[in-house]
């Protein structure tokens, strides 16, 4: 069995310096602190890709994180990739779209205590990310907490607490117990040829509506970019009472994508439920489902990046590309 | 005892209509058909104040709602407003910055079904937000689900779940029990003359912080407003490699607040941890600490209706005003 552990940073990474913590051991030194023990016949190669915190993470090191996921998943059984939990959820989102029919388990993993510190879940949260790596399903997957998460369905959820990530609207796939994965949730392996498909238009931005959001606001950041993401309130609707907000974001839609989704951690937005999501809907505003925030702004990103025809990116949003969406509730 | 119920419409209003559920109905038929009792001594009176979707409330009806709480409050033992949940919680924050020292429990509930469907959670939530008006301590309260939390503490995290609100870093104050308030933290009643300090300035937009967000994004938005929320990652930190966001924020934050939230529904903001977070704070960006992100919106919306001043602006969000922020984890 060979694995292969990709270093990207993140507080996994850190140790204390004079000005907070940041990013600077190597993944080989993370693993032997963390006591990762290489049994007969467990290989594990190590890559340090990067060494950032995570906040630091652009869409374009996703690209270069999938390229080398890419090219190491004919020479390895499993791969974990080590990452800053700020933007973890993004990067596991992100990849399920470059890479898809994955023929290994890919598993991203972080901490939230750096590994140079007493009691970190930095070995806890490697050795579940390991062991799913060797023993777990194709795709993309977070492993934090003993839980094993759908890489498109994960967001952070505690800025401090250890247990940090959640399966959102989708439950979590398995389990550590002991030295041991226990499924939780039967994922259909995929079928065909992988398929490394990394066009990514970055130029998305994600709008939080807010009561008194003026069009004019709106208006301005859509002229800095190719789509936005509005994520309104609950199942989803736009105002236009006292401002007209719909009707900027109606003529927006005409030539640009304006996904909506919801402010709320759990649910997904239903614009079929009230007036005002119906008003959205007409307005042309294209419904993020049940998708994560991060899952919906990174897909459009994807779509973005094959195609800026509206009807096209209409579809692309509402196909279910990496068990990200449950379009029956769309 | 005396009870006033202000209706402003929301989902617990509704009724179907051809084009989706939409606010309709007024208080007297709400609580009629919730059959709430006006048992010997308890009178409740209705006021019709506003009756549209909370999608539609805008930071004016804030101040209308305060206005009428406010010239209610010698004549009531409690009140009790009835809201939709989209914008339920930004409501509850922005009354407890305009109205402070209330000598009375003001308590918002709404429901996630209308009362129109059987099943509704409408019954339930008006009976626990009238018990707690009648029973409860001086201030603004949120009612949902039998918990009573605190308004500036609240945030919708459910879209379709009737357990759609939680209290954000901060415990339920109390819940119902049958008939029975049960009290499980304890508020200090506040002291002084009851103010009602309605300055508020709209002009706040709320931006997500999500990898490739440019600097030319950030700043279309700023020349359009007088303060900026922006959500960051974790506990909080500005990226500058590959976009130098970092630079655009420090320019902006010279003139305008930049207050920083993080996505993270749990645990809030501390930029003294990482370097990343330092070098937010020498850009000038203001920390939100635990604040809930309505209660940051709200409050900064707040703090600019009294001052353009960075300086004072930026003691009043350090400030704990309504409970709303931990100054101590600053």
């Amino acid at each position: 069995m060979r694995l292969l552990v990709i270093g990207t940073g993140g507080t996994i990474a850190s140790a204390k310096t004079e000005r907070g913590y940041k990013a600077q051991l190597g993944i080989d030194e993370i693993l032997e602190r963390a006591e990762v023990k290489r049994h007969d016949g467990l290989i594990i190669d190590c890559w340090d890709l990067l060494n950032v915190d995570s906040t630091l993470i652009q869409p374009e090191d996703w690209i270069k994180i999938g390229k080398a996921v890419y090219e190491s998943t004919s020479d390895y059984d499993g791969i974990v990739i080590t990452h800053g939990t700020d933007t973890l959820a993004y990067t596991s989102s992100a990849l399920s779209f470059i890479l898809r029919n994955l023929p290994i388990p890919v598993v991203l993993t972080g901490s939230m205590l750096p590994i140079t510190e007493p009691n970190s879940d930095a070995p806890g949260n490697l050795k579940t990310a390991i062991r799913f790596a060797m023993e777990g399903t194709p795709g993309v997957y977070v492993a934090f907490r003993n839980k094993i998460m759908l890489g498109t369905r994960v967001s952070k959820v505690h800025s401090l607490g250890l247990n940090a990530f959640q399966s959102i609207n989708y439950p979590d796939i398995a389990y550590l117990k002991g030295d041991k994965i226990i499924f939780r949730h039967k994922i259909q392996p995929p079928a065909g040829e992988m398929v490394f498909d990394p066009a990514l238009d970055p130029n998305v931005a994600y709008l939080r509506l807010t009561p008194g959001l003026s069009p004019e606001t709106f208006l301005a950041v859509e002229r800095t970019v190719h789509g936005m993401v509005l994520e309104g309130y609950g199942a989803g609707g736009i105002p236009y009472r006292g401002r007209d907000l719909l009707a900027a974001v109606a003529r927006v839609a005409e030539k640009k994508p304006v996904l909506m989704t919801t402010q709320a951690l759990y649910g997904g937005v239903d614009l079929t439920r009230y007036e005002v999501g119906k008003k959205a809907l007409e307005a042309g505003v294209i419904p993020a489902g049940d998708m994560t925030k991060e899952a919906a702004l990174t897909k459009l990103m994807w779509a973005l990046g094959h195609t800026r025809n509206l009807d096209e990116i209409r579809e692309i949003m509402k196909r279910n590309l990496s068990m990200e969406l449950s379009p029956e509730l769309l």
